[in-house]
């Protein structure tokens, strides 16, 4: 047979990477967990009927479907077989697929057991999903999302909370990032003070690339759409100013504020700052009047994190979402969430070369095979330091000294003991040590202080 | 919209389900880090091309198959459509499928990777696979595997650390188990002995179900196979021998051992429990002679672990394998793995009552939410609190003081802190000790000490 390859678009995780990851997760279920947030897990497989219309006619498309089991042309009708349209064909063929996000099946998951929740109810979870994008450098079809939500509650305490887990979440990271907020009402408010509610979707779009395209683009997009020139006048003055959040939100007060939508955006971005204010951040919170987070479902507040010392791009996105649950029959659940993005998070720990030296410090000592006599020993010591929680190992074929050694090194582990004829008699172990390339004789319990068992 | 259901066979784990769920693989993944196994993770979704043909006709059927993105139908030629037969256009419009166990993508990816990686090499992993089975009690879609192989070393001694692994493990949980063992090579010997080695796949399915239907059963079958009465009346001495590991094996040599494959398996299993028999185990170690593992992949050595207390299937299966890579074009990589079964270990431990009391223990507090003033000292502790390690809520909204009791009641919340004006003047908090549901005025230190924080 051909030599195997892996699915376009997914990854193998290796020992080494799996430890860098788990060091990233880790952090972000500790802080999770200390803010009152439970793990559920959902399956990665769910009914079609669950994952369509959730995402936008684009989002149908990038759905994996999975082909019902067993004679899956059995359901076809001869009227559908004979138009040989993929499109019409699939209801017949296919009723399931995998999961696009967390959030859906989230809101299903509360949607099925409200009534045995607590509530508010604060979950995190933590699981891959899949789309079926063009894959390319660092976009992947299958790749995992970390998702925290509170779902009903509309209090801004929980949005505060958030921020909070981002902040510290990055400085446990030490990945210093900034992290931006703004509030969709407000750019309602805008958009309104514009005079182009009816453009807002053209005009949020156009805002959320201003970060990448500058002014001058965005006002040629907004010219195209036939904003008036007032208009157009009125988002270069409150994108381009500068200035603290305090001058901001004053600023703001000044030129929008005319619809109700607006001026209840204005409120919560105030409530949200003078809760914020009182609270001690590490990292920089902003009020970016561009940020748009696409249009997605957010209906209030919304954020995003960027790291400061690499140009990489968004590393968490999160927001308020009003009615999340409506569209499978549960009503009036207001729900506010943020999701961490593991691969970007992974790809500027790496570049800044911030993992832990000893992430992957996993088998501590390896005991080399030299014969029977020597395994025997070994068995007993092995035995002994598993119980202390020391991770030890004997290298299980009698190869030579050279093979074993080079084990030691490839997993990179600190210690090799040797047991032959003469340590058995003194009773001693020869302990070398892989970094300094020392070898010296000492005692079993010797060996275990030097690796901090009592 | 109507109310959402799960997919057939799929389940949602909740906050509970999913904490014991953890106590269980977080203790796996710790005994197999003890050994020196390392984490890896595959992709769910894998190449036909990997997947087909690696679990007999039956298990092909029972892969899930993604359809190709797109339009799915543009490679279906003329000819096959006309057929309309589900079998043969699959081929055309699905190359993807979901992993139906963890081993074969693990042989994929030592194949691709050998050259990289330390040998023998030592991998753990847990994920779910998906098989379409028909759902029944106890039998799901999607379900989680925990593995556990080396791949790259004959030598027994791993077949030993496995089984220590083994016996770790439940002695941790608490269940108390029979650990079976038995050889592959033994089994081709009876059937050399009992002049039915061109039947060998009957008797031994036959043999498998000695537990469940009996011997006059498995009789019934041999005979229906035409296998001599010699032959069956060998089968039932061995079968129904009693007696020690020592016993048996001494017995053996007396009835098999014509052949070569037999003498082997002989010699593999005297040697195996020489060494068992240096090493203490918790649980019993038992040669069963009429463990056969189904078929499957199976050379050498094969082991199940069965609890004691309660009637539960095999909960651990695993046994050599001399050539898992060999389909994948890396030819002579012997391997020996385990896999722990999850939902039968958890079901288990849920029947005899074994979780531990306090296996959900998150959150340690709750702040009750009287007005903004409560906010501002409770944001202040919460703080602190959190640094200090302790996992601690203020509930959102200023609900009805029945309403966030009822949450930290739903929630397990151990302690219930109120801070009204009184305690405002006199600096010191109200604390309910739900479990007595006596309140006491303490100082903030008092409490954290209460909650061993210092």
């Amino acid at each position: 047979m051909s030599k195997p390859t892996l699915a376009r678009g997914t990854r193998d995780f290796g020992p080494e990477i799996m430890a860098k990851r788990n060091y990233i997760t880790d952090i972000i279920k500790r802080v999770y967990s200390l803010y009152g947030f439970q793990p559920i897990e959902t399956p990665a497989v769910e009914n079609l009927s669950t994952l369509m219309g959730k995402y936008g006619e684009e989002g149908d498309k990038l759905l994996f479907k999975i082909l019902n089991s067993g004679d899956f042309l059995s359901d076809v009708s001869d009227e559908v077989w004979c138009l040989r349209i993929a499109q019409k064909l699939l209801p017949a063929i296919s009723d399931k697929g995998l999961r696009y996000d967390l959030t859906v099946p989230f809101a299903r998951y509360v949607a099925m057991n409200h009534s045995g929740l607590p509530m508010p109810f604060k979950r995190y979870q933590i699981q891959p999903v899949w789309r079926a994008d063009k894959p390319q450098r660092g976009r992947y079809r299958e790749f995992y999302q970390c998702d925290a939500d509170v779902i009903g509650s509309d209090a801004l305490l929980n949005e505060v909370e958030l921020l909070q887990i981002i902040d510290d979440v990055f400085n446990i990271l030490k990945l210093r990032v900034a992290i931006l907020v703004n509030n969709r009402k407000i750019l309602d408010g805008i958009a309104a003070a514009m005079n182009a509610e009816d453009k807002f979707s053209g005009v949020v779009g156009a805002l959320d690339k201003y970060d990448k395209i500058g002014w001058h683009k965005v006002a040629a997009e907004l010219i195209a759409m036939e904003v008036s020139t007032e208009g157009i006048r009125l988002l270069e003055k409150i994108v381009t100013f500068k200035g603290t959040n305090r001058e901001k939100i004053d600023f703001l007060h000044t030129q929008i504020g005319v619809t109700e939508r607006g001026a209840q955006g204005m409120r919560e971005i105030e409530e949200l700052f003078a809760y914020l204010n009182e609270l001690k951040f590490e990292n920089d919170l902003v009020l970016d009047l561009t940020l748009a987070r696409g249009l997605s479902y957010y209906t209030g507040t919304i954020m995003e994190v960027k790291a400061l010392d690499t140009q990489i791009g968004s590393m968490v996105g999160g927001g308020r979402y009003d009615n999340l649950t409506g569209v499978f029959g549960l009503k009036e659940m207001s729900g506010v969430g943020i999701s961490f993005g593991l691969d970007r998070i992974y790809d500027a720990i790496e570049e800044l070369n911030l993992f832990p030296p000893r992430v992957m410090a996993a088998t501590r000592v390896l005991f080399i095979n030299f014969d029977l006599t020597s395994q025997k020993y070994t068995c007993d010591y092995l035995q002994k330091m598993r119980k202390a929680g020391i991770a030890a190992e004997i290298f299980p074929d009698m190869a030579k000294l050279k093979k074993q050694m080079k084990y030691a090194d490839d997993k990179r582990i600190p210690y090799v003991v040797m047991i032959g004829e003469e340590e058995q008699n003194e009773n001693l172990l020869s302990v070398k040590d892989m970094a300094s390339g020392v070898q010296e004789k000492m005692s079993f319990s010797e060996l275990m202080e030097k690796l901090g068992a009592y």
